[in-house]
């Protein structure tokens, strides 16, 4: 059985036990959350976590980190060096995105290594195998789709992005209907040409039920992927999208009917004032399910700083009821990230995470920057940089920029506002 | 007679032609918006400015940037290599809020060498003389503070950050009903302290005409400071933060009635679902005088990034209708910015102001991110490096992330979406 399934039964799995305990919820109201598919616990039955994580209504807003290897960076040693960081960084989960060089080692390794849950885009490997054998992407066989499918979720993959909503009805669309960027998602566009190529259906639509008998029988979570996701601005909320959005959304009731945890993902690149009308319509059309977001970025002109366009968006999102967040680093739209990048990406989208927790009211957000506000107040600069989102980051900084012994900081220095205050509104540790 | 009274006479000043120029808009609109004070075009007349800014409704959202010294740091020489950053990274305006060291050499040789509107915080030299002469900040005279006001404007400072709208009444209610945080403002808390020592009402309100006079006489914008933003969180839209607003909002009236032009400072830390009403409620209360936000910033718990927090603040804000932002640094709550923090806070601030100026309709504002998406398109990496918001830093990113010869980029490759359907669904340029 799922974890889907269990809470249906009402029973409180390990997982759901853990993930409870570190949102401060009980565990039944949490299992009932899962039963409704409104929360996901993403837990392949062949993938020890010591870190699950639950995904979903009234739970704190998730960041994942992708990773993974490319054809002009190979080496999956590196990605390994960026999990190690994303982990230290503090992700929830991260996704092996790996299309270059020895493709099972590397994602058995970060299976291995990681705490956390672990996704994928199976069709990836997919279209990297159908080159070796068959010199082109598009070329790849149904079999051979289901089989690397079948080799992930073997694996202890734990959630999967799969592009089911693309359907050839929508890509004859938006053949007539150009967009400025068409698609931009690589497993969409390896779909929308499969289905010109060989001209018949998605398969992963067409035969969705042998997907769904994969996912059951590890508890793949499933992360229907937007396939038709804008790839700018102008292209946003268009007709494509919405129209796959609606397919995923009676996609989302077959995998709840068939016992898998689903969740379903979103834009991409979307107008600042367009961010809520999405979060609404996904919950809406969605059934619920949980809100998977990359980004969204709010503007297409910023590539290097990417992670704060994401940052944007994604705080917003989160607002609105997105519930999980994919980083975005400021190598977007440029490479390949670094372990740099990939520190600066999930650091960002941690910041729009907790900004978005504030909204949602998660149990101890405020009472985290409270407790911030008070250590300023005080001048507590111990206190301040333990509390900090970075605390090695934020130690660094103040270490660079101040005389050892200052009491207040550099900026203001004798001419602190509060040191001033205390000395006139009462108050103690006055040094000016 | 002031850019104001210019305008109302429906003088064309060669200030008000450069700005119309730069914005779209034509040079009479321009002049009826700033006669009735939802514009001002800070130009001292002291000042020869070789790229004024307007700021208000209708117009491009600016972005200011705080460079000066601070008793740690009093080298101005430093102070003039921020000045050369900000300025090349695009900032519309400068403020010197300098401390430390030579404050006149350090203000003068900022105006000399700056072709963009400089704004200072009288106050705080007031507060350095009041050290040196008095032995403490509190003990300046009246006097005192007005003669550096005057100084400021005879040396050509185009608009000036005044305190007005802390008065007696709200700080003695502060008392009784205290704040996590109580006032951070180092201005607001110089002239709380002032008051609490001297048993006398705020001198900047008391004696707001003759603040206007020189105002007035040198054309100086004024800049109503929010002395008693909130300083986290937990602080925001309070008592003393609307109190004081609904005081600058009768200030505003009086300023355009002596013909000065006037704009409203506003917070600080707001959680993002009060941005929005914070702006309408300036909007409303200060009769739609150009509204200048301090990021703000949506989290207390990000030092370090809190020109990220400020960016989502930003955008937010300008979105809502908030005309100028002023910049944070990832050196803020921390100590005194580097010139690289300084780069860093400019552009993550643009970044913001741009975002807002698509939601805004602003005019080149859509046509900037669908050039983007078009270069993008066609892979012309030439043409996105040079439309990047940061071009340098993204030809640097991309040189240093992928081979000399990809056509894609290193983060796909082969596996480019873009490239993979111009192969089916047409179009040239497929490389793989």
């Amino acid at each position: 059985m799922t974890q889907l399934e269990k809470a249906r039964k009402g029973e409180i799995t390990p997982e759901i036990q853990q993930v409870a305990d570190a949102e401060g919820l009980s565990s039944e109201k949490l299992a009932e959350l899962v039963a409704r598919g409104f929360v996901v616990v993403p837990s392949n039955k062949r993938h020890q976590l010591q870190r699950p994580c639950g995904i979903g209504k009234t739970l704190r807003t998730k960041v994942n980190t992708n990773i993974g290897t490319s054809p002009d960076f190979p080496d999956w040693k590196r990605e390994l060096e960026k999990l190690e960081v994303a982990l230290t960084c503090g992700t929830d989960t991260v996704m092996d995105l790996s299309t270059g060089g020895d493709l099972k080692t590397c994602r058995r390794e970060i299976l291995k290594r990681s705490p956390v849950p672990v996704g994928s885009v199976p069709i990836y490997e997919a279209a990297v195998r159908a080159r070796e054998r068959h010199g082109a992407v598009v070329k790849m066989s149904t079999e051979e789709i289901f089989q690397v499918i079948a080799d992930h979720a073997a694996d202890g993959i734990d959630f999967i992005t799969i592009h089911c909503g693309v359907t050839r009805q929508i890509v004859e669309r938006l053949k007539e209907q150009p967009r400025v960027m068409g698609i931009v998602s690589r497993g969409g566009a390896i779909m929308a040409g499969w289905m010109i190529y060989h001209d018949q259906e998605n398969p992963l639509y067409a035969q969705f039920d042998r997907l769904l008998e994969i996912a059951r029988d590890y508890d793949v979570t499933l992360s229907l992927g937007d396939g038709l996701r804008p790839g700018c601005l102008a292209d946003a909320t268009d007709h494509a999208q919405i129209s796959e959005l609606m397919v995923i959304g009676e996609l989302v009731v077959r995998a709840r009917e068939a016992g898998v945890q689903v969740m379903v993902e979103g834009p991409g690149h979307v107008p600042l004032d367009q961010i809520e009308a999405n979060v609404k319509l996904q919950k809406r059309l969605c059934q619920e399910a949980p809100f998977y977001v990359l980004g969204p970025l709010v503007t297409d002109i910023a590539p290097g700083y990417d992670h704060i366009a994401g940052a944007i968006g994604g705080a917003l999102a989160g607002a609105a009821g997105a519930d999980f967040l994919c980083y975005l680093t400021p190598a977007e739209h440029l490479g390949l990230p670094t372990p740099e990048d990939v520190r600066r990406g999930v650091m960002a989208t941690r910041l729009a995470a907790h900004v978005a927790d504030l909204v949602k009211g998660i149990p101890g957000a405020w009472e985290w920057d409270l407790e911030m506000a008070k250590a300023r107040q005080n001048l507590d600069w111990e206190k301040q940089l333990e509390l900090a989102l970075d605390p090695q980051l934020a130690r660094q900084m103040r270490g660079e920029r101040n005389p050892a012994s200052r009491e207040t900081c550099s900026m203001c220095g004798d001419y602190c506002a509060i040191d001033i205050l205390k000395k006139y509104l009462g108050g103690s540790g006055c040094e000016s």
